[in-house]
């Protein structure tokens, strides 16, 4: 009995937007969803309560970054992540396999795993498929990934075929090596820039039969049109009964597009990255509250929004607390930015209830300005 | 018609503590209390809702600062400070004298007021008791407090008496100049650390008939020993209808010493400031929660603690929190930091009620390790 299952509950009339629950040994999940990343086991400057009121159902956190510090050991030895933060709801890690790529150096690629360098102290360490697996199983997640190879933007065909070939070895490694029976195991979906590879990709894994699937390797550099015209050609191999993820992808057009074909999770930094310097989700597009001209503007940060910031503090003062570098001005703009994200998730999910995402699509771009995108 | 009033409920029966109620225009203070320190409108890393979950009754606010930046004339603009940071319940403002001291440079004392340069922009600006009460007018805080002159430990007795004459000449030109009718003004008492001069000053600010007192000047490098000796100088000859303010004094043990001697509010950026930090309050001294020792401890901050920090993480998370840099570190210390100090008011107010303030401070002070003060 799979830990990790999903319940397809109904799919958009004209679109291929899905609506479904996954079920997880901490709660269910309703889909399309949108993650929160918490990468050292926070999401940074909110706390678990704060991450419920603005509506998170499951929280992302960082193998790599926990693993370097302060280590699976102590989160153990804490009762397992949930315990640890405080969080009751799901949680997923991802396989630390994009952070290796990403943030280590000397990093050395072998068969059997990622030789590297700790970014934080230059310590030498490994992380192969059997490792991640441990760590993952130590943390105590509700969802794991498997530790896959990434590819960077642009890419030769042979070098991501060979990327691509390794991740799905590597994908028999870390079932064979998962046992935890209160934690699913995702695959993940890669073949960089190239829809044959995708496809091949999409099609192999389906045949591992995990409860879920990430597609990787994408958002990294390459121009979004191409990252929808892959989904487009990928999508119809993907397993209709399993969640599909698409990793590292969460700006507000990104995650309409993504709904539009078929995704039901997405994760990304960028809403709180971007909130602690001060720049806000809005409908229309982000909005730079340093700017002057919101110096004496004392509407909220969004008309409508329903947020602990939007309810309580204009514009005028929120600018003033970012430039008087106020941490609560930081923690206003996350606050507002996490609940714009799960707030749009919500309206996405009536939307495709109602059988009217396409129409939901074509009025968010009506009004979402592209030049204040991200 | 005074907008502050005084009820003093009740003497300890062997000390001079005092149980009192402050009546301001955003409702009643329960004394004695700690005011949590709002710097740049805003006590930081807290919401209003947090500050009202630890317990504050009133805050306080730095006129220099929020002269500064935003302006008060912002402040003015948005509806007054309390709308500005959306906290309904009291505000006390300093006058800046303390600031302009502490902070600015270039600075210039004549009878007129100060000249000085802004940290911040090193922008000319000048405050006299004029721009004082001006500024604080339009910040719209409930308890405005009069310019002085302050001065640093040690200091010769001529100049000592010479600013504390200008004190009181400088007290006389600001409640000249203060008109708003929804706002107290209380008079500071000064004459640095010579008794025969806080007494001179107490007995004239007497005859000035202020709604409340600060007792400024103190904790600013002098031995605790001669602070303590000051205050049982002084103290007989402060009105005992009128609520008595030790200004910039909030550790533990002065708080209880302050108490003990009738004092009835307190100020200090101390408990906020060390908490982002990671020095925590305990009733057994500060805990340097970044201390390896702490690095397995599962159990809260401080045992029997009921605030959000301590109800729900460890010090092992508090502690991972710090080290990564996180700001829910930050928070959470704070929290607890504020949570301790308003606690202990509270047990403090109780004590009085009940006639046990020696016990209590005895007792305090058999468990507090001084070794391990701040």
């Amino acid at each position: 009995m799979n830990p990790i299952t999903f319940d397809l509950v109904k799919k958009d009339a004209r679109t291929h937007a899905r609506r479904g629950v996954v079920h997880t040994p901490h709660g269910d999940i309703q889909t399309p969803i949108f993650m929160p990343v918490g990468t050292q086991a926070t999401v940074k400057a909110t706390t678990p309560r704060e991450l419920k009121e603005v509506g998170a159902q499951i929280i992302l956190s960082n193998t790599y970054h926990l693993h370097v510090r302060p280590g699976e050991d102590l989160v153990r030895e804490a009762g397992g992540l949930h315990r640890f933060m405080s969080w009751d709801r799901p949680i997923l890690t991802d396989s630390g396999g994009f952070q290796v790529f990403s943030l280590a150096s000397l990093r050395k690629i072998r068969e059997e795993g990622v030789s590297f360098r700790s970014h934080l102290d230059g310590r030498a360490m490994f992380i192969g498929p059997e490792e991640s697996m441990a760590i993952q199983q130590a943390l105590g997640s509700d969802i794991a990934m498997a530790f896959d190879v990434c590819s960077a933007y642009p890419c030769e065909h042979r070098e991501a075929r060979e990327a691509m070939l390794r991740t799905h070895r590597w994908a028999e490694r870390c079932k064979r090596a998962h046992t935890r029976e209160d934690q699913g195991l995702f695959g993940i979906v890669q073949g960089a820039f190239y829809a044959d590879l995708r496809v091949e990709s999409a099609k192999t894994l389906a045949d591992m039969d995990f409860p879920g699937y990430g597609i990787g390797g994408l958002s990294v550099g390459e121009p979004k049109g191409l990252m929808y015209d892959l989904l487009d050609e990928m999508m119809p191999h993907m397993p209709e009964n399993k969640p599909r993820y698409l990793m590292g992808v969460g700006s507000p057009d990104c995650i309409v597009e993504g709904v539009y074909r078929g995704v039901d999770m997405f994760d990304c930094v960028l809403a709180t990255r971007v909130a602690r310097n001060g720049t806000c989700f809005t409908d229309e597009g982000r909005l730079v509250i340093r700017n002057a001209q919101y110096a004496h503007d004392f509407g909220p940060l969004e008309e409508g929004c329903d947020c602990y910031a939007c309810r309580n503090f204009s514009r005028a003062y929120i600018r003033h607390l970012l430039k008087a570098g106020e941490i609560t001005g930081a923690r206003l703009a996350t606050i507002h930015n996490l609940r714009y994200l799960l707030r749009l998730m919500e309206r996405i999910r009536a939307a495709i209830e109602e059988d009217r995402y396409e129409e939901f699509r074509r009025d968010f771009f009506a009004r979402y300005d592209m030049s204040r995108n991200f």
